[in-house]
C-alpha cells in the first residue's frame, strides 16, 4: 500500500472541496443569508487548511498506485468529503443534528436523494444549492472531477476512475485518462446547461433551474419543495422526464455521437434494453393507474415521470405513487434494483449487469438441456470473458448480502414495519431516494429513523454508489499492512 | 426426447398414487366418514385405470433416459400427481373449490404447508391424513419413492433422482440407484416412526402423532388445529423442534452414521454451519423477545421452535411471530431464504449453496486486493469445480428472477400490501409455509387470495421445490421436438 499517495490524494480532494464550497457561499451572499455565509466560509477555510496540511505531510515521490490504492483512495475520499460536507448544514443551523446532516450529505453525494428534512422550504438558498450541487458532483464522481482539472495526472489514475465509476465493463474513451475525464465532464456540463435553459424557458428562475438540473444530471432527486416536482407545469415535468432518461444512458454513447459513430450507438444493446424496460413499464403502469387520472395525457405523464425517476434512480416524484395500486407499486419496487445503464450517473444493478445475469441464467439452462453444447455469453456483439462473468455473479451475491445486513440492522434499531424497512434499505442501497410505505414514500422522509439507522443507511448509500468493494477493501486491516 | 418412456413413468406414478390413496381411504373407513370414503375410493379407481392405460399405451423397449428426460419426468409427475391429489378434497366437499384443493395439495406435496383453510378442524380425518401424508411423500420425493419400490429400475434413473432431489452436489450413497433410494427411505421411515412414538409418549394419539411426524419429516407444516402447535405441551414442542432440525440435515450423514463413519460426520462443514445459523438466530431472537415471555424457558422454547420451523422451511408455529418485534421478524424473513442442508427434505436455497455463494463473493474480493492470487473454492475439504460454481451463481439469479415474476403477478391480481405479497411469494417459493403480515402470517391463511394468485403461488411452490429447472425445461416447446 502506497499510504502516502493515498492520503496525499485525499488531501488534494479536501482542498478541492474547500474551493467548491465557495459556490454555495456565493449563493448565500447573493441571497444575503448571514448564517449560511459564515457556515460555508468557516468550513471552506478549515477544509482548505486541513487538506493542504495533509498534502504537505504526505508528499511523496512514489506516485505509483495500483488497483488496491485506487479503491482505498475512492473509499476514504467519499467518507471524508461527506464528513466535511455535512459541517455547513450544522453551522448554519439548517440541519442542527450532525448525524442528520451527514445522512443528507451522503444522500446528496451518492445521488440518492433520500432526505431527513420535514420542511425543505425552510432551508437557506446556500444549503439548498449545496445539497443539489453535491448530486451533480457525486453523479460523475468526485475523483473523476480531480482527474479532469488537476495537472500532471498519471495514467495510473485509471485505477481511481475504475473504482469510482464501476459497472461490469469500464474503459477509456481516449488514450489519456485525463482527457477521458475531461471529455466526460464536458458532455455532463453541456447536458446540464441545456436542461437548465429548457427549465428556465418553462418559467423557473436560474436558481430553480440549476438546482433541478443538478438533481437530474446526477440522478439524485433533491428538490426544493415538499411537493417534489408535482407543483410544476406539465412542460417542466416532461423536460425532467426526458433528461432523467438521458442521464441514465452510458456517457460513452454521447462521445460516440460526438465523433459521429451513429451506427455504433444505434446498435447498442444496453441502450435498447434500457429504453424497452422504460417503455414496457410505462405502458403497464399506465394501464394500471388510468382509472385514477381518467385521461391519457395525465396518465402517461405521471407514469413516464415516475418510471424514469425510479429506473434511473433519480427519485423525483410528481405524485405520491405510494397510493397507486399494488401492481404499480410492486413494479416500481422491482425497477429500483435494475437501475440505469453502466457508465451513466444512475445507481442500481445497472442494465448491462442485469442483461449479463439473465444471459448467464439462460446459458445455464441451455447447457442442462444440451449438455454437450458450448455456449458463450455475448454483450454488444463481443464475447464476455469468464472472469468478468464471475465478478458479475459474485457482485450480485454481495449486493444481496449487503442489503440483508443493512435491513437486519435497521430492523434492530427501529420498529418500523417490514415494508418500510425493506424499501428504505433498497432505495438507499440503490441510490434511488423514496421508498414505499407512508413513512419513507415519496410524500414522507427518513426523519423518523433513529441515529443508528441513519448511519447504517448512509453507509448503505455509500456501499451502493461505490459498488461495495472499495469500502470493504478500505475497512479490512490487512489492506493497511505493508507488503 | 424419449417421450414414450416419459409418459410411461408418469403413468407408473399415477398408479402408485392410486395405491397410496388407499391409506387415507383406510383412515376414512376407521373414522366412518362416508363422504371421504367415496371420494378417496373413486379417485383411487380413476387414477388406477388412467395410469394403467397410460402405461399400456406408452410401453416401450427403449428405456434409455438422459438428463432431459429426467427433468421432464419429474416436472410432469409433480403436476399430474397434484392435479389428481386435489380431487378427493373436492369430492368429499372438504375443500369445495378445485383451485383451493390444488393449492392445498401442491402445498402438501412441495412440503410448503401454506393453507387456504380457514377452519382446519372441520376437515375429515381422511382429508387431514392425506394432506399431511403428502408432506411425507413430497419431502423425500415421489419419484425417489418409485425408485425404491418398483423392480427393474435402471441405473439411468439417477437422472430422475438428481432432478427431484436437487442441491449443488448430488451423489449416490451406494453403487446402485435403487439401493440408494431404498436406504434413504429406510432412514426416513425410521426417523418418522421414532418421532411418532415420542409424540405419543407426550399424550398424542396415533393419528395426531403420525400426522405431525409426517409434517415434521417432510419439513411441511400442515397441522390439524388452527392454533398450530401452540396448543400442545412444551414436551411435544421440544420433540418437534429437535426433529425439525434433524430432518433439515443431509440424509447422507445418517448413512455415514450407520456405517460408523463418525469422524466424517463430525467434520461436515455444512452441518456445523447449519447448526451455527440456528444457534445464533435462537440467541439473537431470544434477546429480542425476552420481554414478551418474561422467563428463560418460555423464551428459548418459542425462539428455538420458530427458528427451526423457518430455517428448515417446515413452517409450524407455536405462537404468532408476526406480533414479535421488527428485528425478530426481519431475521425470520431472511432465514426463509436460507433453508436447510442440501440432501435433506428442507426447501430454500440450502445451506451449502449459501456457503458457496459467500465463498465465491469472498474470493472475488480477495482477488481484487491481490490480483495475481489464484483462489480455489472448497467445500467439505474438496475443491468445487468451476461448472458447479457457475451453476450455483446462475441458480441464485434464476431464483431471484422467478420470485420477482411471481411477486409481480400476484400484485397484479390482488391488492394486498407489499409486505403480504412479498412474504407470501417468498414463503411459497422457499416452501416455508407462513408469511408475515396479518393475512398470511402464522395466525392467518391464503384464503383471501384470488384464484389466479393461488395458481401462481402453487407454481411458485413447485418451482421452488424442484429448483426451477425441471419445470422450465418441461414448459419450453423445443424440449418436445424430436432430435
Amino acid at each position: 500500500m502506497n499510504r502516502r499517495m493515498v492520503f496525499f490524494t485525499v488531501g488534494q480532494m479536501v482542498v478541492i472541496e474547500a474551493v467548491l464550497l465557495l459556490l454555495p457561499l456565493a449563493v448565500s451572499i447573493i441571497y444575503g443569508e448571514s448564517a449560511a455565509i459564515t457556515a460555508f466560509a468557516v468550513t471552506a477555510a478549515i477544509a482548505c487548511v486541513a487538506g493542504a496540511l495533509l498534502m504537505a505531510v504526505c508528499r511523496t515521490k512514489n506516485k505509483v498506485i495500483y488497483a488496491k490504492e485506487g479503491f482505498v483512495i475512492v473509499a476514504l475520499t467519499w467518507v471524508v468529503v461527506s464528513l466535511i460536507g455535512a459541517v455547513p448544514f450544522v453551522l448554519s443551523r439548517d440541519i442542527p443534528s450532525y448525524v442528520d446532516a451527514f445522512f443528507e450529505t451522503v444522500s446528496g453525494l451518492t445521488t440518492t436523494g433520500s432526505s431527513i428534512l420535514t420542511n425543505v422550504e425552510a432551508l437557506s438558498h446556500g444549503a439548498l444549492f449545496w445539497r443539489s450541487f453535491s448530486h451533480w458532483l457525486g453523479g460523475m464522481g468526485v475523483l473523476v472531477f480531480i482527474m479532469a482539472i488537476v495537472p500532471n495526472v498519471s495514467d495510473r489514475s485509471i485505477h481511481i476512475i475504475r473504482a469510482e465509476m464501476p459497472g461490469p465493463i469500464v474503459g477509456k474513451l481516449v488514450p489519456k485518462v485525463k482527457d477521458t475525464a475531461k471529455l466526460l465532464y464536458l458532455i455532463y456540463v453541456v447536458l446540464t446547461l441545456v436542461e437548465t435553459v429548457l427549465l428556465m424557458a418553462g418559467g423557473m428562475n436560474l436558481f430553480e433551474g440549476l438546482v433541478h438540473s443538478f438533481g437530474t444530471a446526477g440522478t439524485g432527486g433533491f428538490g426544493i419543495k415538499s411537493t417534489g416536482i408535482g407543483g410544476y407545469s406539465p412542460y417542466i415535468q416532461w423536460v425532467i422526464t426526458v433528461f432523467m432518461i438521458l442521464f441514465g444512458v452510458n456517457f460513452n454513447l454521447y462521445y460516440l455521437l460526438l465523433i459521429r459513430k451513429f451506427r455504433t450507438v444505434a446498435k447498442n444493446r444496453e441502450l435498447w434494453t434500457y429504453l424497452s424496460v422504460i417503455a414496457v413499464s410505462v405502458i403497464l403502469i399506465s394501464v394500471n393507474i388510468y382509472h385514477i387520472y381518467g385521461n391519457v395525457a395525465d396518465t402517461l405523464r405521471m407514469s413516464a415521470f415516475q418510471v424514469s425517476a425510479i429506473v434511473t434512480t433519480t427519485g423525483y416524484s410528481t405524485c405520491d405513487f405510494n397510493l397507486w395500486p399494488g401492481f404499480s407499486r410492486s413494479l416500481l419496487f422491482i425497477l429500483m434494483f435494475v437501475g440505469g445503464c453502466a457508465g451513466s450517473t444512475a445507481g442500481g444493478l445497472k442494465i448491462s449487469r442485469v442483461m449479463l445475469l439473465f444471459k448467464m441464467a439462460k446459458n445455464e439452462f441451455l447447457h442442462l438441456i444440451h449438455p454437450r453444447s458450448v455456449s458463450v455469453v455475448k454483450l454488444e456483439g463481443k464475447q464476455v470473458e469468464a472472469p468478468v462473468l464471475h465478478s458479475v455473479s459474485n457482485y450480485f451475491t454481495l449486493y444481496v448480502i449487503c442489503m440483508c445486513v443493512a435491513f437486519a440492522l435497521i430492523s434492530l434499531f427501529d420498529p418500523m414495519d417490514l415494508e418500510t424497512n425493506i424499501t428504505a434499505t433498497v432505495t438507499c442501497f440503490n441510490n434511488v431516494g423514496p421508498g414505499l410505505g407512508k413513512l419513507v414514500g415519496p410524500a414522507g422522509n427518513f426523519s423518523a429513523y433513529s441515529g443508528a439507522s441513519k448511519i447504517v443507511l448512509s453507509f448503505a448509500m455509500l456501499f451502493g454508489r461505490l459498488e461495495i468493494l472499495p469500502l470493504m477493501i478500505a475497512f479490512i486491516p490487512s489492506t493497511w499492512t505493508k507488503r
